[in-house]
């Protein structure tokens, strides 16, 4: 099974531009299971997408403007959200922050990303 | 497939208390994934154990010592680990803080503790 180092230290690990004030920094993972932190800036957005891995996700910090499907709701620190597979799914950041965001399984494409590559 | 509520609100979500200075909050969840908050108060701790589950850890706030395997290392916030299947992890709470868990699959017997019961 491929997965990460055991601990991840918060200053050794690079943070990635993934949109126009966003940033994403890898935590742990395994085939099953991916952690990852992703930081908004106040008007920043995640584009409405979808995805076959399920996705739970915890607001760390910050107000969102959060959709997922038909519903449209106002989350802030200490919420979550739970979305199912297909789900299309984005958010408007509200008040600056950042979600903590799970995948299973892991989503290899942001390892990719990140300058290392793995076996999918 | 089980699943939870897309969203899950803070004030709206129980805290179960699973040790001594230590408490619960389900996050969202379905059958491949689940997230957990775990709030520690300064001296508590989350006793050596092993699961089947895959283990990712966010430190969203606090320092802890944690164990994993055979590796001792201190933690806090912005930090995170790791737990492979069936690897013996704990920690002691060096100063009050909240770890953030995701489990794949995910952990049933949380769901029975709460009170609510789903098929396995």
């Amino acid at each position: 099974m491929i997965q990460s180092n055991l601990f991840q230290y918060e200053q050794d690990t690079a943070w990635e531009r993934v949109g126009d004030g966003v940033q994403r920094q890898l935590l742990g993972f395994d085939d099953k299971l991916m952690l990852v932190k992703v930081k908004f800036e106040k008007g920043s957005y995640g584009t409405l997408h979808s995805h076959a891995h399920s996705q739970v996700s915890y607001v760390e910090s910050g107000v969102f403007e959060m959709t997922l499907g038909d519903t449209i709701k106002i989350i802030s620190k200490g919420d979550g959200y739970y979305v199912p597979p297909y789900t299309v799914h984005g958010c408007v950041c509200l008040e600056e922050g950042m979600l903590v965001d799970a995948f299973s399984p892991a989503r290899w494409d942001f390892t990719i990303a990140d300058g290392k590559k793995y076996a999918l």
